[in-house]
């Protein structure tokens, strides 16, 4: 099969032949890739950025937000079958640990992450879990979806956790509304009556914002912390969602926290420096997110097949996947998600 | 009436003669002071550094951990009546804003708090709110308790708030088991069946704690972070609740955090600094803690008249106050809280 | 003023000219009744339903779905003046016991219900206190909100407390859509992504809750529950609501209820009879929901503000008072509120 | 191997040599029984009660309470090997439920029961599967805590649902204290602060139920509801636990549950009927309870290796298995549970 592979860190990776992936143990799924988005962790693992924290072996195929198509699968599946469309959750998880049987599969503690730390679905086909599919509605094509299976997944997980703080009346703020951000804003909108501002350096993003449910907007242009306090009597908000998380979004996202207010970090890049009186004469808290469990990512494709999320993608044939990666590196996607697509 | 008073920042307070308090509004309560607890804030206030924070008007009475008896009611009082011995919730608070309303009276969007930005209990007489008053069970005395009104109920709070996250085969690690944290420490074991770890310098203090409940104690000599992970498997412990706050305990106090797992700040001096990537990878939240509610203070006061709480105290006739704060100042009181008594 | 008082059990009420209302205590606060709700609690009253339960001594003035203008406030009152404009929660609560202080002031071990157990709001003025009133939003009229104060509180608790259960692609299904039941069909739709069914009797009432945001309508004539089961896979729904509460829908509404889900018993009148091998085999709860908390009516108001919630009612003059109860009795109110208003 | 079988409803089990259990599927686990409780459930399944309800095909081996030694394991089992001593959650289920997936497990859409639906415990050789497997720790034998595989597991559930609303001075109330409530009792110790009065027919029990952590003890004599409203200042108990759920304490149960409590049914046999308006007026909630997951389990069995909970049993060899029921039945094995063990 074709397939994208890193030879080495640094530089470009190739569309090489290798050998068809394959059922190995009995809970496998063997999935034709109809869809592999193309996130910017692809190009900070080409650049080597993960090469310590993987420790994968190269060469090795990238590719962590994929949907298709079963083709075949384990001695051990019945939940699927052959022809099934899918999405797959990005983790392989062992279904058996403590955090797995608790909704917390994220935390599994015997994991493998395709893509990032064995060969991922910038291919033909991939091998992954019955634990890690799942099926989609009639209605959703592998396209339209498959940047979900991480991206999406993350915003989803982090506004999931946050809702249960958000009821008529409060506020939440949401630094940056690209990528990630604006399937956050959708899910925001789906899942909470909360009152929502939307903080960016981009006019265009915070248009598309508004259309998209925010009811207030803010430029980023120094103003935004004095603009969210203003708007919110002085007090900030009881939630900030921080899509950005570096170049000092975390400070301005501390500062626009309610007292007893929460500040959710999902981007990341700088770091939070706060100091222990702030958490204890103001109590906020700083609440960390990974991606979501499986549980999040069947709840995303249900919003989405009810027409609650909708995604701006670009598709590319996937035999031009290498000039997929060079419009991501170069700024050429503004506002939407490359997708290889067959 | 006596009372301790603060003229200058900078300079010792005095004991001055001043006009008796009396009652003002319809709610309020006024209370004999049996026994008022001498805190460190005490001395940071007398050191002026709540000076620009509280605003409060010099000379001025200090003491926020009072207990005591109650001498007279205003015209809208009927749940307590001159002759009731009670404990002092620390703060006055409006009981009609939203915070009130759910329990976080803390966050009270128009509160006083007594000796720090008002007249405080370092006085025969002390004017507080119906709404502050906690009636003690008979078989509590003033003097055994007062500690608690802040000191008690701060640690109370934190213990109560991660109480939920802690089940039996968890791990929770307690920074500092001093003043607070001795406190802190015996609410975790009433509260929760986690096996817990007390982290600290005093080899005096740590062989107290293992009397009053810990499973293992940790020497604070530098290896600290890695006796904690080399006994839990390398994951770290699901709560981190951080007692001192500086001096390196905000570093050890987020590496001791299992992924997924909560820090909790409650002592304080110095900063949380982790990158927003950590957040990310490991998910983990720092959490903010402040007092705690009126609630809490009812509720610490049932099990400390059940006998699951004991606090080490040393007592002053209150005209020895002045010697009290030096000796507390000079750290003549290890491991104690000083009482002002009569 | 004039007023509407029940003289005798089992007679008509009638319009009488009584002393005006006014303040008495110092958290007291006098309100202008620009709308007051008529209830069928009204009717019952009327009828002597509650003549035990509330004790009341007759004559005495009925109205409990009250909203208005501030006309004066007592002593101790700074959260509200005259001129602004109210609406009011049904109890007079004590804002001291654990209750109040928790958000579940509906338990206050020491309230009063104005228009139950003393005197209410169908007259010119009304005694109340600082406690009870909600400001109202510049857009919002008394008029329009009045039959949320009792009626809209009573489902938009119910279905708060569902919220947290409603994930997307989880299942609601509510029994009846009148008075309180359109009211609670729109806060579920702006509270939950959950997928709503709608059980009545009335074609008419179907058709418009499939309006007000009902995914599917189900009549019922002796098939509903299996309509309902059919459409959820033979599983029922994780939360089924109940604003009848007899004529057979409480067999019908556990039998609705999935494994592990939760019927919310909102309207009575009947009773709901299990055996316990039910509630274990099956591991299904049944929870009660009685009117809302103060800050539960500061969200409606919220809500409605936002044009969440709209409301069918039909005005009378304050002296059709009598035709009003009238109508209500005759069902010539089909589907909507009478309101009293000046 | 030997085993205990049902041939017929209504007759007696017999012994018999049947053909060894042995592995099927690559997730299987091969245990030898070292110790099979006996269990109530197990007379109800030979009389009968159970056959339309399991649908299982006679003959058939009982027995769902098993504790052993793994023996051999399927091809895709890594996470135990044989020699490891485990106890066996008594359900079979599938993993990949969005129930199994978040903490559910027992409403897994896709388990078996063995013991109830097909081959138990109750001999030689058990195949259950690697997801129902609880590493023992060391210091515990499976002849001491195989009777907490579900009677204990049960009670166990129960109380963890129960704690989150249980807090120093709350009041909670447990009806009947013998095979699954005497362990009940130490979990509600264990676990959580609340005042306990424990209400039972058997002066015996009662005073078992002081030993082990009982606050207050209520002999059930016709008075035992006046007698816990009595103890609670006639209000009654947040949480009412009731492990008996026939004969009379389904209303008591109701009765004694505070405004806003929850009566938690646990044993069966009887009826909850209660008019929609107590749900209404008293906001009281009833609350089913059915066995517990897996990790419940693993908690319980921390606990216990803690010391905490502690189980009466009478042993039996596993030859005088028929005997062993016999005396269950027959009232010989009173507040303790029969063990057949090798």
């Amino acid at each position: 099969m074709r397939a994208v592979r890193v030879h080495e860190y640094g530089e470009p990776p190739t569309l090489d032949d290798v050998p068809d992936a394959g059922i190995e143990d009995p809970l496998d799924v063997l999935v034709r890739v109809d869809a592999a988005g193309v996130c910017r962790t692809d190009l900070h693992i080409i650049e080597g950025q993960w090469a310590e924290k993987s420790g994968v072996e190269l060469p090795y195929i990238i590719g962590h937000e994929n949907a298709g198509t079963v083709v075949e699968v384990g001695s051990a599946v019945s939940t699927v079958a052959p022809g099934d469309t899918v999405i797959l959750h990005p983790l392989v998880t062992c279904g058996l640990c403590r955090a797995c049987r608790e909704g917390d599969d994220v935390h599994c503690t015997n994991s493998r992450f395709p893509g990032i730390d064995c060969d991922g679905g910038m291919a033909e086909l991939l091998r992954t879990s019955v634990r890690s599919v799942v099926t989609l509605d009639d209605g959703l094509a592998p396209a339209e979806v498959a940047a979900l299976a991480d991206a999406g997944l993350t915003a989803y997980h982090a506004v999931r956790k946050a809702a249960p703080l958000l009821y008529p009346g409060s506020q939440v703020v949401m630094i940056g509304a690209g990528g990630l951000g604006h399937i956050g804003l959708q899910v925001l909108a789906a899942l909470t009556p909360a009152e929502i501002t939307v903080v960016d350096r981009s006019a265009e993003v915070l248009e598309r914002a508004s259309e998209l449910g925010a009811h207030h907007v803010v430029r980023s242009d120094g103003t935004q912390v004095e603009q969210v306090l203003d708007n919110t009597k002085g007090l900030g908000a009881q939630v900030v969602l921080d899509f950005v998380g570096e170049s000092g979004t975390e400070a301005d996202g501390v500062r626009m926290t309610r007292d007893a207010g929460s500040y959710f970090v999902i981007g990341y890049g700088g770091r939070v420096d706060v100091p222990t009186i702030d958490f204890v004469s103001r109590e906020i808290n700083v609440i960390g997110n990974l991606v979501g469990s499986y549980n999040d990512l069947a709840e995303l494709m249900t919003l989405t097949a009810h027409g609650k999320v909708r995604l701006a993608t670009k598709d590319y044939p996937f035999e031009q996947a290498i000039t997929a990666l060079d419009d991501l590196d170069a700024g050429r996607i503004p506002g939407g998600r490359a997708i290889l697509s067959r």
